[in-house]
């Protein structure tokens, strides 16, 4: 979504043309290289709306058997590394009760958010996504364990309050098995709220079509997010197998995306037609 | 432990020289090398008991400030490899209720191992010393999780028990998290119970040079488990300093050594004199 943050203004054009990849690459020279650095200065198009056809990368309207998705939110991301240090000592000869285990302390982490945080709120989902011990072996105490959290939530006092409690619970655990808890935050985005009269014209083109639809927010980040800042922004999803996606096993059938193109292309007609309300 | 299991006829001479070293090494040739490898044939020597002398490796002496250790016995080892299979997906766009969370699974062994085994036995220890998520990043729901179980107890029966109480949850919680589960055994040892008289005569050794001595058992392996089956065998621990130990970390007190040294002294020499009872 660079490329949107940087037409926003929220990101600058050099900054971004600085950026290297993980591989050494610099993007402005990739740009030039590929023939994407085109002469047009940043911000020239003022876009009336944006719109955007996406897969859903995520299973619910497969699930429930909807044809399409009227995004109206996006979910807000809270990305942070968590590290616990404990100490490393004989699995067989260190009794239970003098143990700091590192390992168990990032076990626990992961529990309370599926127990504590997720089951208690209809709209925040939790992932420990990876994780590392020290020093890994089998018949040792880890003395270090570094896990990711994501948190995400459509609703920002909820995320705030999700990160609250996670906090909260993480200065209790500490002290519970005599551990070092450190945070490191990654990343943080806002939640977006996408344009109310563009997301009821997906929902009438998709009547219109007799195509099931509903309403439903984004857990992925789309460049609609950003778009949404200058200008009435929505997406329409269809379903994708297993919500799998960024992955070969990725797939949509072919008349899901004639339909999700059928319903774009009323509700563009209807916006060039002047039509919405 | 590999040269006393030779000796007492548990593993085939051969097959101990030609064992392969994770470098490639051959542990015959190696013998060879440092000039190790002697004439006399496995077995030669009958012992008529077996002491061993060794730092604790554990924190139990220290904290309680006690001099000597007269091991009564020796844990009972079972070393797992569990792996569970879920399923990758968008840790943003996947409902908490259709996640197949592989790393959450993990967790709730660890935490299971904690809470419902060790906390309810007061002589089983349980450690998850190693984990590895796949694919392991941030915003993907784990497919993959592989954790190592190491259980101990010096009662063969409560092992036991353990072992089937770990075995009867992991059902449970494949069904609960809609995960497969499987187990691969890696090692097996049963616990072994040294000899009294010879832990006996430990303990009036120390009491002889009064020096504070308790009873304990051996969380880590040690030749005395393999020679314990053809000769009497008891082993004198002395304090490590917080337990640590294969570690340059590892430190006992010269008046330490010199305390378990006199006491090693006095039991031979009660042994030789034959004035044990």
């Amino acid at each position: 979504m660079m490329g949107s943050l940087v037409h926003v203004g929220g990101l600058d054009l050099e900054q971004a043309l600085n950026t290297k990849g993980i591989d050494g690459s610099i993007l402005g020279d990739e740009l030039q290289r590929i023939g994407f650095a085109g002469p047009m200065p940043v911000g020239t198009i003022k876009p009336r709306a944006y719109l955007e056809l996406h897969i859903e990368q995520g299973p619910v309207l497969e699930a429930e058997g909807i044809s399409i998705g009227a995004v109206e939110d996006l979910q807000g991301i809270s990305w942070q590394e968590i590290t616990i240090n404990g100490v490393a000592n004989h699995a067989g000869t260190t009794p239970t009760r003098l143990r700091h285990d590192a390992g168990l302390a990032a076990a626990r982490i992961n529990t309370f958010l599926r127990d504590q945080l997720a089951s208690t709120s209809a709209s925040t989902v939790a992932t420990v996504g990876s994780i590392e011990f020290q020093p890994n072996v089998i018949n040792v105490i880890p003395s270090q364990a570094t896990l990711t959290v994501d948190l995400r939530d459509p609703d920002e006092a909820r995320l705030k309050s999700a990160e609250a409690q996670l906090e909260e619970y993480l200065e209790k655990l500490a002290q519970q098995e005599a551990v070092t808890i450190s945070i490191r935050r990654l990343a943080r985005f806002e939640p977006v709220q996408f344009d109310s009269k563009l997301v009821a014209s997906i929902e009438q083109a998709a009547e219109q079509r007799q195509l099931s639809c509903r309403r439903m927010t984004s857990g992925a980040g789309h460049d609609a997010q950003m778009m949404a800042r200058i200008c009435p922004a929505a997406i329409i999803f269809v379903p994708s197998k297993d919500g799998i996606s960024h992955n070969p096993g990725e797939y949509t059938d072919a008349q899901s995306l004639l339909q999700g193109s059928s319903v774009l292309l009323e509700v563009v007609r209807k916006l060039v037609a002047g039509s919405m309300a």
